[in-house]
């Protein structure tokens, strides 16, 4: 087994490798690689290398699929930075930005396909089982962003709904990443169940994190304002539970807030925060990472793995769950 | 063997099943299925279908993948029309018009993992032999597509740099469809390169087909104004053909029809028809169109096929090159 460092170290390698020669035409190229150069910390494929080195010493076959995870991953984020018109990314212009939308389309849609062409190493029986697994995790992925922007114009927004919507976008994709590491790792069926819903809890618990954090954190830690949930008026589960237990005149604000031609400010911001501390939703939230963390680690504790790699992937779920990443 | 016609049968009864009742959310379904209901001559398809039924009885493992083929073809019309900015396809609404572009991003994404999943149903060691082909002849397609937009904004452009770009744009797909539809049903190696050379023919001569007809067919033929492709200064065969072959002063208007600020009228339609006729560009290119039909039949001739599919092939080989589709 090796450790999720190395595993990251191992990816980081290979990221470096990935322009090939013949890539033409540069025009749908460039973008693509000027996008995997700018760095993130690379969690899913490094979760996928690790998974695999658990049940097997040929843990360098997963490095390549490893890495279509992350060419996959960030194909997500070159058009999920169209639909939001986001202009920065990691502090650089955004491919549309730099380029042109049609730029950005195009690109997004050949590193969706590169991602999938990273798999075809695999022997045949592994690729069968993998392959689908990871067209089944993209597709989710989709589905996910589609809810979140179909939740930009809902007015009312459960939280079960919003878990989902999270779990979609964000968890499938964690989870789908050790467990595909896991099948290449040739992993009995259970553990590489009891893996994939150990992803499943620790990315809920890290989106919920995030949308924590958001409101409570520094703006040096967040390397963004705080509170830009609420300034883009974005529901978030704070937002969501506050809507649901508020009293009548904040349950109006909040309302309001979010309506279509408001726009919140930094006073907002810090009524919001008010509203939530009456609520007590920095404990409820808190409590609520914690129950992922803590499922989590249930997972992991009866898959029969190694006791080296319970270890890690406690170690892991901690710091996914516990401090801004 | 079963024929062209009862292909295309069975693929239009396998995409009326294509709905499933857990896709949700309906904003990115919705979109998809308006797609697919559109219509099209579904000769992708077809001809993956027929390619099966040529070398096993088995054919019937080739509709699901087919199917697969058709999906992405419209996943790439989908993004195209954002693209181009194009309103109508097929007399209705395009995605990005009727919904927005948010959606037809999204739509086209989810469209594009739809279409890989149609394979999965293969044995293993079949899957991977052709996913691999369709993947990478999905990013040729990307690849081609980007080409023809770089192509909008450059001055110079060879013929055989156009060449390259339908290639990728239009004849790998229908190339990679035969090749796929051989593959599925174990065709020898020899003769899935055969057909994979067949279809690059056949896909070259119906581009350069369409790029006659749009000048030289009438109007209800075409479906569209006669010279739309002047009038949207599209740099076709022909265009490129005058251009280097064409006197100084006809070389010069051409080039300012096709500059930036210009706005092609259709009494330029009628003198760039001037132009090709004086550089009798309506026979050269029917020769050129002719000389891929015959390379075509040509590889369908030694492929050692049964002669009962060599006549089919043929056929359709004629039907491709010589009438409007």
């Amino acid at each position: 087994m090796i450790t999720l460092k190395k595993a990251s170290e191992l990816i980081q390698a290979e990221l470096k490798d990935l322009p090939l020669a013949n890539d033409v035409p540069p025009t749908l190229y460039e973008p693509y690689y000027y996008m995997m150069e700018a760095g993130g910390k690379r969690i899913r494929p490094s979760l996928c290398v690790f998974a695999a080195s658990v049940f097997s010493d040929d843990y360098k076959s997963a490095i390549k699929p490893a890495t279509g995870l992350e060419i996959f991953h960030n194909f997500t984020l070159v058009h999920d930075d169209i639909m939001d018109k986001s202009d920065f990314r990691r502090n650089r212009a955004t491919i549309h930005k730099k380029w042109n939308v049609n730029t950005a389309i195009l690109t997004g849609d050949v590193m969706m396909i590169r991602a999938a062409e990273m798999f075809s190493d695999l022997p045949a029986e592994t690729y069968q089982k993998v392959m689908p697994l990871f067209l089944e995790t993209a597709r989710k992925v989709c589905e996910g962003q589609q809810y979140d922007m179909d939740f930009e114009t809902e007015e009312r927004i459960t939280i079960p709904a919003y878990l989902l919507m999270i779990r979609l976008k964000t968890a499938e994709l964690i989870a789908g990443a050790i467990k595909i590491g896991s099948l290449i790792g040739n992993a009995p069926d259970n553990a590489a169940e009891a893996l994939y819903r150990y992803g499943i809890y620790i990315g809920t618990g890290f989106q919920l994190r995030d949308d924590y954090l958001d409101v409570y954190a520094n703006e040096t830690e967040l390397g963004k304002p705080v509170g830009s949930d609420i300034l883009n008026k974005k529901k978030t589960w704070l937002y969501l539970y506050a809507l649901e237990n508020a009293a009548f005149n904040h349950k109006n604000y909040l309302t309001k807030l979010y309506s279509e031609n408001s726009t919140p400010t930094t006073g907002d911001v810090e009524n919001v925060r008010e509203i939530y501390h009456n609520l007590n939703i920095p404990d409820i939230i808190n409590e609520k990472i914690k129950q992922q963390h803590d499922f989590a680690v249930q997972q992991i504790e009866t898959a029969g793995l190694p006791g080296e790699a319970v270890v890690e992937l406690k170690s892991f779920a901690e710091k996914m769950t516990s401090r801004a990443m």
